[in-house]
């Protein structure tokens, strides 16, 4: 039987209270022709469907509403669990239901794909309406304002038109940021978790390094691989166990894994081999994973837009940027992190405070890396900081 | 005309008082049947040619020797130039020559390379005597100790007793390490640079990333492309730009690229422009130029070398495979070196001291990451620990 698959966990959430239980992912199609997005590379683009789930209720004033922004490979699925087969629990569900870190008894909740993405969003792999072929490559190559110009909209059609907060960590915080100085009228707080007013140069590189793993695998065939009985699935894999790297910290490494072996106490002395040691076997099945739900077109234009993501050059300058709006700011780093460093949390707080904003800011210690806001260890921390602030700025808004 | 390619500096080095002028890489057959060489892994391996130089003169006491370990990727070629075309100086040419850091007017330097390496010691490229075909994955997997055992032998061979110290870095300083606790009546002393005692989990993750990267190219053959038009070239450059970033210090990536452009003051919004950032040029001039001169079975059999490296595994603790030697140890680590940290280097003086050695140790707040020792920049630092610590032990050893 298919359910003895299912870990007892994740077959209880559907009636655990602290979940919000059985959710669908709806879709919105927005920009259409004749007023299709035109993309900050000067492409036009549309129709444009944007998959999206919703938690929780709107109130009457239409003033409690939190729109998360996923990180890189996320998807709109971000707490409670998918009818059907498909029960895998949402990516923040430890952090997103009633009575947790974003409380949907209070909230109304709304987590959608980004533009360029593989998870119902229109990217490269949707059908191109003016070829009826999929995208591949004649996709624009989009930004992280243009995802944030699409959800903005998507906000728009769902009738709400001032957000109280926008919350995401790493490409998502990059959104939140985003959002701060495009729509600057049309959130009341924004967080900020884990994230940066532009991808370092370190992460430039590590990001070029996975995109050319994708590009020189012979299966990607210059992207029109969606018809081939095989994706560039070894490139795919490649990037993922790279980056997975970034995301944890070496200290979490080394207490997870250490030097441990998978199969065996002794050295095989076998090159071919390929995990043998306990952290090759975690990466492999990582990548090995990733590629089953996540297209390699996407991953490019994703990690492109991330490393296009400048506030500074965009806007003149971070404070110029953050000072066009008066949202209230949580911003929280972590100190393991090496690829959004705390000190470039500072940077967007220094920012902040320069251009006389209300923020918050909380360093914690943790020992997870850039993954922290992921895992269910930190959540109770972040929740204890998040909470609070959300309450506060609902304060505000109700006056 | 050919000269004019070349860079004046490299030009001027054969006439330059402080480099040793031209060199000459030699030879050496050593365990020939029916004396092989047996490995760690418990197989066979013999004969083996052993690439070496040699600068300054033994003295007539055979002292004065000192053997230079090479790391990952090095050669035998440490100083001065090659005579004809290829005028490349040695890789540690700042270092080592009269009156440098490594005083050839003082001491007899040896520089080797490593078995499994593919710069004239045998390796995977070698002619495999039983076949005569190239060894390919028939070469035995073979460990830092091996590599250790093989270079003893070739300073035996040079008539060199008791070497005045072992010297080098990174997978060169493991090799110093395995000096100690392998024949530890054949060295005075050792120095210990940007190395540890063992390789990191998170090391050992890159390097599974990278070994992977090579083993998906379709061009490896399963490690039969020697004869083929084309090797993994994409796959051994993927490794090695992977690699190169773990080398420099997030610092030194931000400091030198941060995010400029490489060609143009505008983003191209061209997911094929794969050079779009400094960083990333700079990472594919790497990769390509790499291709050029290594081995991609090399880089396989050397970065598992590198794997397997665990001083507290093999011999109980580091303290009891430090404790064997009475040799003076000099440890020196940099305060940016994410991939060999400054941590690894003090277990390793903790368990020197714990076992009553000498040990002198600097950690040197330097910019430029795991390659500071390699750097020009930081070589006269260096040098002002490594010149007295050399002249201390000659004076102890003629005491």
């Amino acid at each position: 039987m298919a359910s003895e698959l299912l870990e007892p966990a994740t077959i209880d959430l559907a009636f655990d209270p602290g979940s919000v239980g059985i959710v669908e992912t709806r879709t919105a199609v927005l920009f259409d022709p004749p007023r299709p997005l035109r993309t900050d590379g000067q492409a036009e683009l549309g129709p444009i469907t944007v998959a999206y789930e919703t938690y929780g209720e709107l109130s009457p004033e239409r003033d409690n509403a939190v729109f998360l922004c996923h990180a890189l490979t996320g998807d709109a699925h971000a707490a409670g669990l998918h009818a059907g087969n498909s029960r895998k629990p949402g990516w923040w569900e430890g952090f997103v239901g009633p009575g947790k870190g974003i409380d949907t008894d209070r909230y109304f909740v709304i987590c959608a794909n980004v533009l360029g993405g593989c998870q119902g969003t229109t990217g490269p792999c949707s059908i191109n309406p003016t070829t009826l072929r999929r995208f591949a490559l004649d996709f624009p190559v989009t930004t992280v304002g243009d995802i944030v110009t699409v959800h903005a909209e998507l906000v728009r059609y769902l009738g709400v038109e001032k957000l109280l907060s926008v919350v995401g960590g790493s490409l998502g915080g990059m959104q939140v940021l985003e959002w701060a100085a495009r729509f600057p009228q049309q959130i009341a707080s924004a967080v900020v978790i884990a994230s940066a007013a532009n991808l370092s140069a370190q992460g430039i590189a590590f990001n070029t390094v996975g995109r050319r793993a994708i590009l020189a695998d012979p299966r990607y065939r210059g992207g029109q691989y969606y018809d081939a009985d095989e994706g560039p699935r070894f490139g795919l894999a490649l990037a993922r166990m790279l980056a997975h790297i970034t995301y944890l910290s070496e200290d979490s490494i080394e207490k997870k894994f250490g030097r441990r072996l998978q199969h065996s106490d002794r050295l095989g002395y076998d090159l071919m081999r390929e995990t043998e040691f306990q952290i090759e076997s975690y990466l492999h099945y990582q990548g090995k994973r990733f590629v089953e739900r996540f297209d390699a077109n996407s991953y490019l234009y994703l990690s492109k837009a991330m490393d296009y993501f400048n506030l500074a050059d965009s806007y003149g300058s971070i404070a110029a940027a953050l000072g066009r709006t008066d949202a209230r700011f949580l911003v929280v780093s972590y100190t393991s992190d090496w690829l959004f460093p705390t000190s470039q949390s500072k940077q967007i707080v220094r920012a902040l405070v320069e251009s006389g904003r209300h923020v918050s800011f909380f360093d914690f210690d943790s020992p997870y890396g850039h993954d922290s806001f992921l895992i269910d260890e930190e959540l109770p921390r972040l929740a204890s900081v998040v909470r609070p602030f959300l309450e506060q700025t609902l304060a505000c808004v109700r006056g």
